[in-house]
């Protein structure tokens, strides 16, 4: 008989909390049990998972007896807390937040790209932030087809990887405008925890996350410093701009990368591409072919499109990637990296 | 006595129309008659320049007679066939299309940048491209300081360089959503003339204007090829990506650029941006101060903000740079340069 895990998702009432309960329904994953965690706020709440309901439990110190895998999608100080409880209470924690994506023991995995990080895990994997899931899924077969010398990322980000309440924020901003009335003043995006708010309707805001010393944000960092960890290349330059733009999912990321070799054409990029796992090449200029977020919504694949070399370097090329952020960026990675620690007999 | 010009506006009822009449008003040009020209459709519709009321005539090849300066912001196509007629009644023509911008005759002209190259002109001026003057604006201060090696950048523009139709289109999409309805067929976006529209509300859209065979589109390719006419470096390499964003107003830019020197602190870049004609600096990373396109609106400066220094290159930088499309990347740009024929005596 095969083994069947215990299931608890922490942040069940979030934007990627609601996608987790339908992912892991559809999942390889053989469950019984799940416990639905979240704040006292939401604690009673009835959500489904399948055709299951469950009531919405309050998230404590003792919610992990008994289970085997424990999502966490609650924020980084929930984490920071409760995940090495679940831990010690003998669960596999996957953590969605960026608590400890840099933490030197806790590998940090995108299972299409270097899933064989987990097989000395201590009880906790994490899951790398959205907007770098997306890009190192279009790098890895790159760099180990043609080499991978540099990357410069400008992102299109949507609104819900800021979370629910923010895009409840943005869309009504848009039907204040379009109804001709004044927006209320913003109180969540670009980033809640910070103190000042701006428009987003109508709008593109280059802040995501607070801002570090270097002027560079935390989102900017988190691209850097997880997509050198993902793929091994701590040497690798990588710069980041990110931005938000008024899209409700799908993460678009333009990039221009530098290959080793100088002898690859853009057919060569597609080829590799087209036969890595879960990336699809959406390029097709005759035909106004091109990856769209609003396309990319409820797919785990990930979309790479307007690739076109460099018109002065010749081993540069520039890429358009393109994926849902609760999904791929999220969710549905978290889904997969259990899905493999099962594959990989590692819990 | 000042001379007085005659002044036509040739696409007067369109975005671009509808902001050269508001300009002209508060322009320093000392103007006498107006005439407002656009299709046969609109001939008939009264418009306003300042308080004076005018009725919109048919565009003819009879329309230039006793004009001094025609503003032509119609498409390439009419600017084609009437530029010509415009100059050979005695106007000189500033036109805001693509028709004459690389042609090597032709002075491409952002006044703060090149006027000089202005001076031999055969009654013919081009407007560059909106995308292009503001990141120009930018780049020139930058290059006359420390050189500039290398662009790459990314853009996040406005729909309103899609012409007024495009904007209903998308407020219209959105309005749909927003009430749970479906969206209606789209006819506009990204390209009109282009054969598949897609849905611009709630997504971005990696195309502006037609592919070229290199897989640039034409709108990525004018950036390449107007940025090097403009600041007269033929060498210098530029890359471009152009992407529409759900924006009403207002393009962004992501620039990557390569100084010559490696001894430049982001603060010298500040300093010499904040010196520059018609360039504000907004960046103040403490305060969440950065350019928004909301911001912008209608106003005629350029604005540079997310000023870092690469966090691998010494000499690269990345800026964030912000304008009214329609205002200096268009109407403004084009008042400015009628303004500086007058004061450079060369009308």
């Amino acid at each position: 008989m095969t083994k069947k895990y215990n299931i608890a998702i922490v942040g069940a009432t979030g934007a990627v909390g609601e996608q987790l309960r339908y992912l892991l329904a559809q999942s390889k994953i053989p469950y019984d049990k799940v416990r639905l965690l979240a704040s006292s706020r939401s604690a009673g709440k009835e959500l489904s998972v399948g055709d299951e309901k469950y009531t919405v439990e309050e998230l404590t110190a003792d919610s992990f007896e008994g289970i085997d895998i424990a999502f966490f999608s609650a924020g980084g100080d929930r984490s920071k807390e409760f995940a090495p409880k679940a831990v010690e209470a003998g669960a596999v924690v996957v953590d969605n937040t960026s608590a400890y994506r840099m933490d030197e023991d806790t590998p940090l995995i995108v299972p299409e790209v270097n899933q064989e990080a987990m097989d000395n895990h201590h009880g906790l994997i994490a899951n790398p932030n959205c907007s770098t899931i997306q890009m190192v899924m279009a790098l890895r077969p790159i760099e180990k087809a043609f080499g991978l010398k540099r990357v410069i990322v400008s992102t299109y980000q949507a609104v819900s990887g800021a979370g629910t309440r923010a895009v409840l924020e943005m869309e009504n901003q848009f039907r204040d405008i379009l109804s001709g009335d004044a927006i209320e003043e913003p109180k969540i995006l670009p980033v809640a925890g910070d103190e000042k708010h701006y428009q987003m309707a109508f709008n593109v805001l280059a802040q995501i996350d607070k801002f570090q010393d270097n002027h560079y944000t935390f989102e900017e960092m988190k691209m850097t410093n997880e997509t050198k960890k993902i793929l091994g290349r701590p040497d690798l330059p990588v710069s980041a701009t990110c931005v938000r733009v008024p899209v409700v999912k799908g993460h678009a990321e333009s990039v221009y990368i530098e290959i080793d070799r100088d002898d690859v054409t853009i057919e060569d990029l597609m080829a590799v591409l087209d036969q890595a796992d879960n990336v699809i090449v959406e390029d097709d200029v005759n035909q106004q072919v091109y990856p769209q977020p609003v396309n990319a919504v409820n797919r785990p694949e990930t979309f790479v499109g307007r690739i076109r070399q460099d018109l002065d370097v010749k081993n540069g090329f520039h890429l358009w990637i393109v994926s849902d952020n609760l999904w791929k960026g999220a969710a549905y990675n978290s889904i997969e990296i259990a899905e493999t620690l099962i594959a990989r007999n590692l819990i």
